[in-house]
């Protein structure tokens, strides 16, 4: 069991990854001085999977729970599934002293997050995330959201959990697809920050595949890290944070674009990574023989890189400039000169960036 | 024209009063660095009034912008409300570098914060009240919401704005019911902190109300002043904070239990400052003539101190108890042992609260 630390002063909080530890969490909760009611949100895939045990030791801690199960999927990340969340709280007279716990992937974190950001002006908030992607991105960093029908994420707060309590067991139910597109998130860490991180994944992608426990813990400890020291130095985004967003101005393009059916986030984020490298080489910022090594470590993992040849360029790149990210229009990269190292790029020419994704649609 | 500033660190802000400031805020916005886009939200009565002369002196200043005017009236301080103002937001493609302006009384402050908050994970908010209990209480401090059905604020954030403007001439066309409820806060403000500012709100009852300009500045500044210096103390309600909330405990059963149709907010302020003092009184904690002199002043204002005889105590003490503010139904109080200090009270017996409530009743 180890414990990486994300320093925000008084919002401080420890993210705990484990094997099997699943069942510790509601003596943990005791440890951190929680004794009040919690409120269980997880969803209708991974509740029936670990609700039972996780309800089990927050009851054993002597804690009272009022389970709150959403449908699962993308789709249901709206301000309505907050709203039933509200109501369920609401109606079991949770006060401001309740405990919001989030069971799941990213969707459920980031919908529990923002719940718990909104209810009573804001209560404490636990991530036990069981996806790979939301272990090593989404549950860390305290951004929550809902999407609206105008886009993703656009409504949202800055809120940082108390804890994050990762037990890597929880990936052997994960569908393997899912497990994969994950991984993407973890070569972006090695390519924006950690050279060794990048490495280990090209020498260790059959064990990684294997979900041999010691490399998974290995490599989540690490992005975790990363990830609470990037945040650590940029709390709400005003610089240093973008840099968590390469392969994510092009890869979000391209989930708007395919209407979020085709590709998973992490997927569409190891598209988005060969584009923007390769856009980085296209500006002369990076050499032709990293960027090759970012096509093959995503294509050892079996992710994507190309952009599907039948995609629509214009409503590509109408998204593009309509993302969050994007200030009045103008767009902003973030590219690698070179594996382990990124620098944040404006005022591209758009015919460069088209021919990028022209290149990546060829490939 | 003077200025209260509000010290939160980096989210510290200034309050400006002045008489006939509404076309100056413009070029505020424009010291301030601002130049990108405005969402001005209002209402159905405040902008007929005052909307036009906002929006020219922010054109003035070469600031666009996005008109959204929402009905008036407590009812619609809803999330549906605020989906509205998300919806136009985006539909005008405002991006994170814009700022939300709200021209309007508490519930525009409220709605407009909260929306402000949650749209793009935060952008920056600028406050115009127009009503004296916004200009004294509800635009500064930071505290959004939005009602639900199971009870008033239960959603929202702490959000603080960059700027509060406040021109005094805006009480001109206050319905003069508001505007003496709007003098209930300012009295709480005497009762909580400031014995002089209660000595001035008895020797200017006339002048007040007559609207002369001078006394109304200098008990708004007052007001602004002693709110701006709890809310820097503990901005989170931690602690001191809650000293504000004098008078309103009972102040919101009332409201709850009259359906929010017989007393405005002022009003249940004011006839939950009488009950309470009352209440301090029964415990012997302060002495029976600076009871009578709260309710003479209260009374002096036109204020209400009774609570209805025919009101359903059931009702009342159950909402009592489901109060945001109660911690696991423990109720809270705030009481004075003098006028100018008040001090927190826990775990007061519910049969002394029966009496002072009924006794207020009688009155």
């Amino acid at each position: 069991m180890t414990t990486v630390r994300v320093e925000l002063g008084s919002r401080s909080y420890p993210i705990t990854i484990g094997s099997g530890i699943l069942t510790d969490v509601g003596e943990r909760l005791t440890q951190l001085g929680i004794s009040s009611s919690i409120a269980l949100v997880s969803n209708t895939t991974v509740f029936p999977l670990y609700g039972a045990a996780v309800a089990r030791s927050l009851s054993a801690a002597g804690l009272s729970c009022a389970e709150i199960i959403l449908p699962d999927g993308e789709e249901h990340k709206t301000m309505a599934s907050a709203e039933r969340i509200f109501d369920a709280m609401l109606r079991a007279r949770l006060d401001r002293t309740s405990v919001r716990v989030a069971l799941g992937g990213g969707v459920i974190g980031d919908l529990a997050g923002f719940a718990a950001s909104v209810y009573m002006r804001g209560i404490d908030f636990i991530q036990i995330p069981t996806t790979l992607l939301a272990q090593v991105d989404s549950s860390v960093g305290g951004k929550t959201g809902v999407n609206h029908p105008l886009g993703k994420n656009m409504l949202g707060t800055f809120w940082q959990p108390r804890l994050v309590w990762i037990d890597v067991d929880t990936l052997l139910t994960l569908p393997r697809r899912e497990f994969i597109a994950g991984v993407a998130e973890i070569i972006k860490y090695g390519i924006i920050w950690d050279r060794e991180l990048f490495d280990f994944l090209e020498t260790q992608v059959q064990n990684v595949l294997d979900l041999d426990s010691g490399p998974i813990r290995h490599i989540i400890r690490r992005s975790c890290e990363i990830k609470a020291d990037v945040v650590a130095r940029d709390e709400r985004e005003g610089g240093l944070r973008a840099i968590l967003n390469f392969g994510h101005t092009i890869g979000h393009a391209l989930e708007t674009a395919t209407g979020y059916t085709s590709f998973l986030h992490g997927e569409a984020v190891a598209v988005g990574m060969c584009a923007e490298a390769e856009l980085a080489r296209l500006l002369g910022i990076i050499g032709a023989e990293e960027v090759l090594r970012v096509r093959r470590l995503v294509g050892a993992y079996g992710l994507p890189s190309a952009i599907p040849g039948d995609i629509d360029l214009d409503l590509f790149f109408h998204s593009m400039k309509l993302d969050k990210k994007a200030v009045s229009g103008a767009l902003r990269f973030i590219l690698p000169d070179r594996i382990g190292n990124v620098t944040i790029h404006r005022a591209i020419p758009e015919s460069l960036i088209r021919r990028a994704v022209e290149q990546a649609m060829t490939a």
